[in-house]
């Protein structure tokens, strides 16, 4: 391709950027706080589902919209409309169209108003007039009710995890649901119990229910007896309680439309965070595999004491309970690499947890193996649906923080995983829709006794693999898991938990598998990995909502940082082009005298304010504060001499000519180094690349009132190493108060030493805040010296250097105040 | 000046980033991690005052150096060096110069580093030498001994906000200055007590020696008594104690080389921060003001309670206390006004304070006013140097977030001030040198029972107005202080507290100012005055130490925050110049058919990547995924079809021309909208720009093996709204792999799309990024789409439209690929 490159050809003038503005007419957007506010709500909408066409038609279409609004509400069209339109829009419309037909529209709009928020809020109600019963029904109940399947077993196992009777799982598996089926936006997702959040409700149920509680010690048996009835009914009180303030935090942030801070979870974290819950809840089950009793921990560290018990506990390990485990686990695996092969030929998934649960209590049962070898069983599951119960509102502040995290992980995942589902069917997920739909489903259960429950990945997966279409496949699983409740569960009681313990495991094969993320992580982003490991250790060794806080903080400090280091270099011209690039990265260069060109990539603020402009004087190798500093001391040394030399001609009347002994040619450098030496820094003097002269003005000191202050001498000529710096600000993408706090200081001195600043490729955004911020106010940066491209500077640069002497006045002036500048400032104002 | 404007001409190839950088010869530059880290430490340390031209020569001038080194190392030059260099350089000199000459550096190279440790520590060895007695020892003698008339009564008032006694402010004006006179950077700088630490500390001794801890009821006078002196006793040992964990938190920081910790407060937060403590100060004070006894309040609100209490106390207000109090203000508000005028007219500033507290003292002590009008007196002040004690460890655990606080803000006070002061006169402060010095001082005085101090404000801007140059104006402070303390402050005893109070007032009086701030703020920039605001009330209304954590947590929130929103516009050609701007702000613009141009300014992270993804759809007005999908449907529609026709063929024989019926000609865009619409969500279609033949090849039936997944049928045309996208990243100035993921995912849609996605102006970090990151691994994107500028790749874009059918077999080849992609995922793998 590059044989017959085509060729860039540009003749134009060079623009600085008030050239430019006045040549191509440019528009001033104002953009007022409320419309701003207003805007960040409708692009908030605008990602929801069903607003994004609507919302740029209507400026131009108010009539056409009217229209179809008031003539055929009840037709297709309006339909559509109403539903495409949210609370926000709705009032924009509703005041605009007021002003032109204000009576007609008012009742109007308010029905509009809760039509939208009816089916804003109620997708069902969108998507349930439309269903295919035909083509579709029959999928959805195969794949539902084979779901179903694994939803059941799935269900009771995450229970133990959660330290609550099995029979919670259940509950879990069916109540939060019945929102979802309304609510949810996700078409193929169930809801139902995620392994990572049972583990935290877990430690909650803990923490406040511990077992010490509830335990006794009986004489007559000589030993302690624990009121496991009593325990379970209180452990599944804090289970609702936790879910019902779980559900609180879901709907209120879903209502304050902070769906959006499911992004503040980076991947990385998120996996980090995942495998090392997995490892938790690898190590929390090992107890049920080998039946050994392991007295709960919870807190820091909590982890590690487990694993130590269970590692001391292994001799009294129950050899039944492993047989069963082992055994099912092989089975399992077996099954899954099978079905994962042939997946295409099968109509649908086999549901090998349900056949291995079924086949251990037919084995475990009728053989009476529990009593036999003292296994752990699934026990008595009170058939029938649990009689409701409130929560205990005065737990609340001791669960407060592990509920925000559940809020907040059970969200993501369940975002995570609408939005991979979204993507292969190609509908949208709303993420507040999402937000309120699980807040509704864990609010209703909570009454229940549920435990706090996200998407059921395996089910949800189950039920995608199968074909099923819509929530009708939820529907069934709810069957399913309802014929459990109210009548098979009976037969569950002498399922071994070590089986329950298996399917657990089993299911951790692809969270587990993670663990070797940060090796690929390490090869493709440093910082990434640092953030894996990072999140992957506060989780682990601490524990998840821990994890949480410390991931989230320090993924976001990570941001942080990147703009920090590793940022601005010097660029030179290559050869003849318009292009600039690092001289240390590109050899064909060639470097225009008189002229710095710095490069920075990063937006410009609080945080790295300070290290740019230490940026800046490294790369030009001129400290401009100092160099100011260092004239001063050397004019007032001046000064002084002259007086004293004056007092002398004035007694030798004048024998020499003065102006020779006034005229001193040093080294700008030179000067500079010599009062760093001063002030106790050493360093190298470079090769002094100009020098400079300091020419004392003859005034006649009869000429001065006594009471001013002594006139500063002026500069006449002052060649500096370069007389222009060009800061290539392309990489800045927005800038604060103090980082243009540092650009106006910058120019203020650079313009003391005649060099000239100019500003390149200032971005649209970064220019908006550069004039709010005042920085284009006057007696700080000139318009004029900001350039649309660092070669349009360049250009400004070379011609201009010509007519850079200024008036003896103008520059006489500009020196006092350079030179009486500092002493001016309030110290203290100074400071900050 | 824009009347003979200089011209930009250039007449080049058009670049593509793999060209330019064969052309050019692009460098590899590699950056291994162990240097990176070296870079990163190297680069912290050249912000060090002393190393910043040697670390730039080394390399070059080794030979130089070892002569240097080797042989004059006593010499001035060497001296120089040595104090240059730290020891991490010292390390990298040593392992070069020990390749080469082995055994005679060894010896040297350790006196060396030991030297450089020294001379990097202990700054007093280079300016103590080169002290110019003659010059500036007078200046020095006179500022210090001015200022410390003004550091003993600040002192002391500043121990009243601690709720310590006065003595304890003498201590903290004395001690600290000791270890901080050797270890120093900035030459004015007199450390002392600072009021918004002192009320920090001040909340923690009321926490954990509550009043009610040392009153007992005493029956013969029928009223409380507090043992007054055991209770000071308590509280001087925590002060203490406190002081010393701050200082190991300092001194560990400092060693850590994490001086910079202080840029992460943006000025922002700092100044709403000191404004809300300023305020909480006033009201503290207030009770000294009024004479009136409020009861101690601590935790969040306890301001709102102190100031309820104080108001409702205002009727017992001591009328003596308060005529004090007015006196004093009135007095020093017109001395510190007037001196502000005429301050160049004073040879130094007149200690105002002191002037005051003797006078009060005077009026006071031999009236017996006190005891008549029972005001509240400063009270016996123990003669002499205090006896060390030790820190009560085990109280370091319930004062180690106030601790951290401490630690930091009052780092960040003496840095801001250290600064100020450097940039006045011209030299360097090392951060983590003064974080060091100032842990020191607070470890020295923490056995001698101070509070936690920083840079005393108004005395370091004593001494520096009145000229002083070195530490030796703070050992003349410490003589004042300690002639004070030894002798002096017996008289002080009948001094009111109300006079302290006002002293502390007045002073507020700039603090309380920054109350217009946000006034301001919010003209120049929303979001740091909303920073301001909300670290503001959360330091007024919470207290000092969570101040300090939302404040600084929300202003790094507001960095994450900007980089979200207002990004992303479309651009288009400004008439004929190689300049792209947004065709909303500029109005001369011609749009390129058939090429559309995004610009993002922002990172590319995990916080933004799916918004960047849905902005360029919204800017494009085609969303990629949706449409591959359509597409798909549309494809397995027409195959079923065409089986069946194929079918109904074979039976009527072919009777018609199959190709016929095979072509089809819709619309992308109606496709798009009518699968969205499908889906349930409402979409207005918009005007049709261009027509896409979906053509089935034709394939025999019998050609297929019957075990083979049906062909996708070819697209042999598909003319899209526009052939290429431009994403111009100037703007992007790092990317996470999160940004590298979406930015695949964006090119393989596009490329299954028929559409060119070509990068512009990435920036020189970034394209590292990318290429670690694998963003130009197999079947990404190709390095040959990266453009030096959007119009590069515009005349690429250009001159390849012809080129751009490709040889059906490779077209046919990606379209299978398109279709089945989807399918071949897992989807829990998908999930994140």
């Amino acid at each position: 391709m590059h044989r017959d490159r085509p060729r860039y050809v540009i003749d134009r003038p060079a623009y600085n950027l008030t050239d430019f503005d006045r040549e191509f007419d440019k528009k001033s957007r104002q953009f007022p706080v409320g419309e701003k506010v207003k805007k960040l709500f409708r692009y908030r909408i605008a990602i929801s589902p069903h607003s994004q066409h609507e919302l740029q038609v209507f400026p131009s279409r108010k009539l056409y919209l009217l229209t179809s609004f008031v003539l055929c509400s009840n037709s297709p069209v309006a339909m559509k409309f109403s539903r495409a339109v949210d609370f926000f829009t709705v009032t924009t419309i509703k005041s605009e169209l007021f002003k032109e037909f204000p009576l007609f529209v008012s009742v109007r709009c308010s029905v509009l108003r809760l039509k939208g928020l009816l089916f804003r809020h109620l997708p069902v109600l969108s998507w349930l007039p439309k269903y295919k019963v035909k083509d579709n029904l029959l999928c959805d109940v195969i794949s539902g009710v084979s779901a179903g399947t694994i939803q059941v077993p799935q269900g009771m196992a995450f229970a133990l995890l959660a330290s609550l009777p099995p029979v919670n799982g259940l509950y879990s598996s069916f109540f939060p649901l019945i929102p979802y089926f309304f609510m949810g936006t996700a078409h193929q997702m169930v809801p139902g119990t995620f392994a990572v959040l049972s583990i935290m409700v877990g430690i909650v149920c803990l923490r406040l229910a511990p077992e010490s509680d509830f335990s006794h010690f009986n004489a007559t048996l000589n030993s302690t007896i624990v009121d496991t009835d009593r325990m379970n009914e209180v452990r599944l009180g804090i289970s609702g309680t936790l879910a019902c303030l779980t559900a609180i935090i879901q709907i209120g942030l879903g209502f304050m439309q902070f769906g959006f801070v499911a992004i503040y979870l980076s991947e990385s974290f998120v996996r980090g965070f995942m495998t090392a819950a997995g490892l938790q809840i690898l190590i929390s089950v090992l107890k049920y595999i080998f039946g050994i009793q392991v007295p709960p921990y919870s807190g820091p560290l909590a982890v590690i004491y487990t694993l130590v018990d269970i590692i001391c506990g292994l001799p009294d390990t129950n050899i039944a309970s492993l047989v069963f485990a082992l055994v099912s686990s092989i089975v399992l695996i077996v099954a899954k690499e099978l079905s994962a092969r042939y997946r295409h030929k099968l109509p649908f998934p086999i549901p090998m947890e349900i056949i291995i649960v079924v086949v251990a209590t037919a084995i475990s049962g009728p053989l009476h193996l529990p009593e036999i070898y003292h296994m752990d069983i699934v026990g008595e599951i009170p058939l029938g649906f649990p009689a409701p119960i409130l929560p205990t509102v005065n737990q609340w502040e001791d669960m407060l923080s592990t509920a925000f995290s559940l809020a907040i992980v059970g969200y993501v995942i369940n975002l995570a995983m609408g939005r991979t589902l979204a993507a292969k069917h190609g509908y949208d997920v709303d993420p507040n829709q999402e937000m309120l739909a699980l807040g509704c489903s864990n609010f209703l259960g909570s009454f229940f006794k549920i435990h706090v429950i996200c998407c059921a990945l395996s089910v949800t997966l189950a039920v995608d693999n199968a074909g099923g279409t819509s929530q009708f496949a939820s529907l069934c699983v709810m069957l399913v898991v309802m014929v459990t409740m109210l009548a098979l569960g009976a037969f569950l009681k002498p399922l071994p938990k070590s089986v329950l313990g298996a399917l657990i495991a089993v299911n951790l094969k692809n969270t587990l598998l993670q663990l070797s993320d940060p090796y690929y992580l390490w090869k493709k982003s440093k910082l990434d990995c640092c953030v894996w490991v990072v999140s992957f250790l506060a989780t682990f060794f601490l524990s998840l909502p821990y994890g949480v806080a410390i991931g989230v903080g320090f993924s976001i400090l990570v941001v942080i940082f990147k703009t920090q280091f590793r940022n601005g270099s010097a660029m030179v011209q290559i050869m003849d082009t318009d292009i600039y690039k690092n001289p240390k990265v590109y050899s064909k260069v060639v470097s225009i005298t008189g002229v710095k060109i710095v490069n920075y990539c990063s937006p410009l603020y609080f945080a790295n304010a300070e290290i740019f402009r230490q940026r800046v004087i490294k790369k030009t190798g001129l400290d401009p504060g100092k160099l100011i500093l260092a004239r001063r001391k050397f004019l007032e040394k001046e000064q002084k001499q002259k007086t004293k030399e004056e007092n002398k001609e004035n007694e030798t009347r004048r024998r020499k000519p003065s102006s020779l002994a006034n005229m001193k040619t040093i080294s700008q450098l030179e000067l500079q180094i010599d009062f760093e030496m001063n002030d106790g820094s050493a360093s190298k003097p470079e090769p002094p690349t100009s020098y400079v002269n300091f020419h004392c003005s003859d005034i006649e000191p009869g000429e001065q009132a006594p009471d001013q202050e002594p006139p500063s001498p002026t500069l006449v000529s002052q060649p500096m190493p370069f007389h222009t710096l060009i800061l290539d600000l392309a990489g800045v993408c927005f800038i604060d108060l103090m980082g243009i706090k540092v650009l106006i200081k910058m120019n203020s001195s650079y313009t003391m030493l005649g060099i000239k600043l100019y500003l390149a490729n200032v971005q649209a955004p970064v220019y908006e805040e550069l004039e709010v911020g005042g920085a284009f106010d006057d007696g700080n940066i000139a318009r004029s010296n900001l350039f649309l491209s660092v070669h349009d500077a360049i250009v400004f640069a070379q011609q201009t250097t010509g007519e850079r002497r200024v008036s003896p006045t103008a520059e006489r002036a500009r020196q006092e105040l350079a030179f009486n500048i500092n002493e001016k400032k309030d110290l203290e104002q100074e400071m900050f």
